[in-house]
């Protein structure tokens, strides 16, 4: 009797390696967008679930960002039902203009919606589909950035109740999975809008790919998980760093000999750690803010308060830093 | 009266910056290949180094790999002559095949040329004319290998003699100063020769910077810049945890609870040190070897010695984890 097809083992290995601590009875549920993806993820979760004895449902997010976006969701939905989910449930998102760009904009009322309505199920945890090829390009995105091990550590497997079954799997497989099935995934057209950064990411991920070597995105993901893993060590010691530093003395303000002495490693993300005590929003904070914050302690030469993101003003005075609302003035 | 070109500018302003802690007398060699960014620093070195007080000479290194580079060498000698520098030698590299690539094995042996001429001559420091362009491609290629912080790090600004004053600086720069001074620069075929690792990096960055932003590259030198500052903190951190790492009661290796209550971002580390003091040429050992010395600790399932590179056999022998020589067998 031969075995199922190997893309369609992979994807269903990765999901019950991903469920196997839940308690029995749980409810899990799948983000699906109609994508290759999120189908092969809701048909190995279909297959997995009753034989972990848990329960699978399916969310279906609808943008309302194209045309026609209701049909395309209840039509994932229709094929979550046909794969023996249940519940299976289309909300709207509702997409707010931040600034942040579209592409932040949809994710972020994307995993709001979904959070919604994972509550209301008392869901266990939700699977999400993003692939190794996802984590390659996020990790691009990250270098663009330029700032540092937490910007290219990438998404993780797990946080809070998001899981990433698949982001050890390339995304030829998901797409080779939906094949073997006979599912028809739906091709998003902002897939191949080249507006978007993470599209271009997509193709310059081909060309790297391409020129040195094609581990090149599985290379990145790996990278990512090690960066991953000092981001969250370092910025753990910074926090302990935080605690421990004094006020000083006689002075608002934390102190300035004690903030120096740190490690840069860990200064840098102290200074991180100081802006969110004191409201910048921690995503606004650059490698330069950063960087120009510290140029206080280590080329001192009289300089103003600096600004960071948020209406703050940072000095130092004598023996002291301090964070305060521009709103309030600068003596 | 009309200050000195920009590009000028900017390449004295960089060696200044770089030379300003030296003795006065003390000699500083600049390496020059005959390319445009080597002749700029060479062109900068010649100018600061009188005016603080320092002896400026050059060493040329000739790879001996293509026709005529004996030419090109003595060529690149009689700029740095013009250029006021002295003293001025050319010196044969010996480039020995080692398996590790052609590239590999000639910087090799160029750096090995360059620190025996700077110990013949007493120099202090030499300058080498890596550029920005240089540093973001280095960390591409760190990048294809997928092995962390260390190998995303890049080159840095100082270490032992070498000194890379252009480093903050695009490789446009040097184009334009050697430009501004009338020097022609010698472009090396090798710099076109599609067989090279560092030349396909260097076309794929020209994409990353057309789809992604012209900041790309900057990005690149700026996360190595932080990279380098986190592997570093931790890399003392394993060093010190290492040192604090107790033998196993009764048995020969280091004891295994104490190795596996280190955190991941430490523990990585001291597997690498472990493997260096058990003989492991350690570029060779990849994070793939890591994380199966890893599965000792952290999915322990009865398995066999392991082997890293250097011929070593690591096992985990009741509480012990143990690095032998392969050829004293396994017990």
């Amino acid at each position: 009797m031969p075995g199922p097809d190997p893309a369609v083992a992979a994807t269903r290995l990765a999901v019950r390696e991903h469920v196997a601590d839940l308690a029995d009875g749980s409810l899990v549920l799948v983000a699906c967008s109609g994508g290759a993806d999120s189908l092969a993820l809701a048909a190995a979760l279909a297959f997995e679930a009753p034989r972990a004895g848990l329960r699978a449902g399916a969310v279906v997010v609808d943008h309302g960002l194209q045309e026609g976006s209701d049909l395309v969701a209840e039509m994932a939905a229709e094929t979550c039902r046909e794969l023996g989910l249940d519940p299976v449930e289309v909300t709207r998102a509702d997409v707010h203009t931040t600034g942040a760009g579209l592409e932040a904009d949809a994710r972020t009322a994307r995993y709001a919606a979904i959070e919604a309505v994972a509550a209301r199920l008392h869901a266990e945890v939700v699977l999400v589909g993003h692939t190794r090829d996802d984590q390659a390009e996020q990790v691009l995105l990250g270098l663009s950035r330029g700032s540092g091990a937490r910007s290219l550590s990438g998404m993780p497997a797990r946080r809070g109740r998001i899981v990433r079954p698949l982001l050890a799997l390339p995304r030829a497989t998901t797409r080779a999975a939906c094949e073997a099935y006979g599912i028809e995934p739906w091709d998003d057209p902002h897939n191949s809008d080249e507006s978007f950064r993470r599209v271009r990411a997509r193709r310059v991920l081909a060309v790297l790919e391409g020129e040195l070597g094609p581990g090149f995105g599985a290379a990145l993901a790996r990278s990512a998980d090690l960066l991953r893993e000092d981001a969250d060590y370092l910025e753990r010691l910074a926090h302990e760093a935080r605690a421990e530093l004094p006020d000083a003395e006689g002075l608002p303000g934390v102190d300035l000999d004690a903030l120096a002495a740190l490690p840069r490693a860990i200064r840098t993300r102290v200074w991180r750690i100081l802006a969110a005590e004191a409201g910048a929003p921690l995503a606004d904070v650059s490698a330069a803010h950063v960087e120009s914050l510290d140029a206080l302690l280590t080329s001192w030469h009289g300089q103003g308060p600096l600004h960071v993101p948020g209406g703050i003003a940072v000095a130092r005075d004598r023996g002291a830093i301090r964070f305060r609302p521009l709103a309030s003035g600068v003596e």
